[in-house]
């Protein structure tokens, strides 16, 4: 009986590590999504920054490091471009990391840009980010759209 | 006795298909690896192919949707740019999509590009393609590089 147990008890120790990390990443995606509608679409850098942790480390080359680089940029958006817009088309997650495939629109009407972002979380808080964009071309080789 | 194990296998039943899931994953972050190497480094369109499944949807705007987009993509490459080279900085994988970070260095010595390419897969094969490209500009705003 006991060995029985022990037996019950390290088939279920591992996958149990995995359950723990889905719920985690579940939580990690809502997070990220939550915190890119606060930052990129209602530009409200006082809600955005309760989702970032004890640093914000960026890699995006057009920003300064720092909840004081996200805090500029949001600045400078209300400023030049107020309807500046991005709906998210995919939502991925691994261990720590939260990744987004976004259609940016920085002018209504505008064609835009395809975006993927990448975020590191450390205790479900954001602590670093990274991203690609390319602008939409008028003509395509394939009719598959970039998303 | 009976009810032990039943609740033992309750136990187990759901973290298992995490486990199964864990494993397919990595099967597939080996299978986009290995694909993206043979492709875009050896430029070899017989050995990549066989990563492909039974359809190859390209998004990707300067490329041809299917295969045939691929292998005249890596005719290109070979024409063009023989030397043309991307480093994997980053897998991810999530549920049937294979998430790479890599640098892209054209030719020899330039700064070259951040790409970020999703890859969707079939039973362990690549059904679909997105990327987004965007070229290392010489100065930024912060000093973290786009890596």
């Amino acid at each position: 009986m006991f060995r029985l147990l022990v037996a019950a008890a390290l088939l279920v120790a591992a996958p149990a590590a995995y359950a723990a990390d889905a719920k985690q990443m579940e939580a990690n995606k809502k997070a990220v999504v939550e915190f890119y509608d606060l930052a990129i679409n209602q530009k409200n850098f006082d809600a955005a920054v309760k989702f970032i942790g004890s640093r914000y480390t960026q890699h995006n080359p057009r920003a300064a490091d720092g909840p004081e680089g996200l805090k500029a940029f949001l600045a400078f958006l209300r400023d030049k471009f107020p309807d500046y817009h991005s709906d998210i088309k995919r939502v991925f997650a691994d261990g720590d990391y939260v990744i987004l495939h976004v259609h940016n629109v920085p002018t209504p009407g505008s064609r835009g840009n395809a975006i993927i972002d990448i975020f590191k979380l450390e205790n479900g808080k954001i602590v670093e980010h990274w991203d690609v964009r390319q602008e939409i071309p008028e003509q395509a080789a394939n009719s598959n759209t970039m998303f």
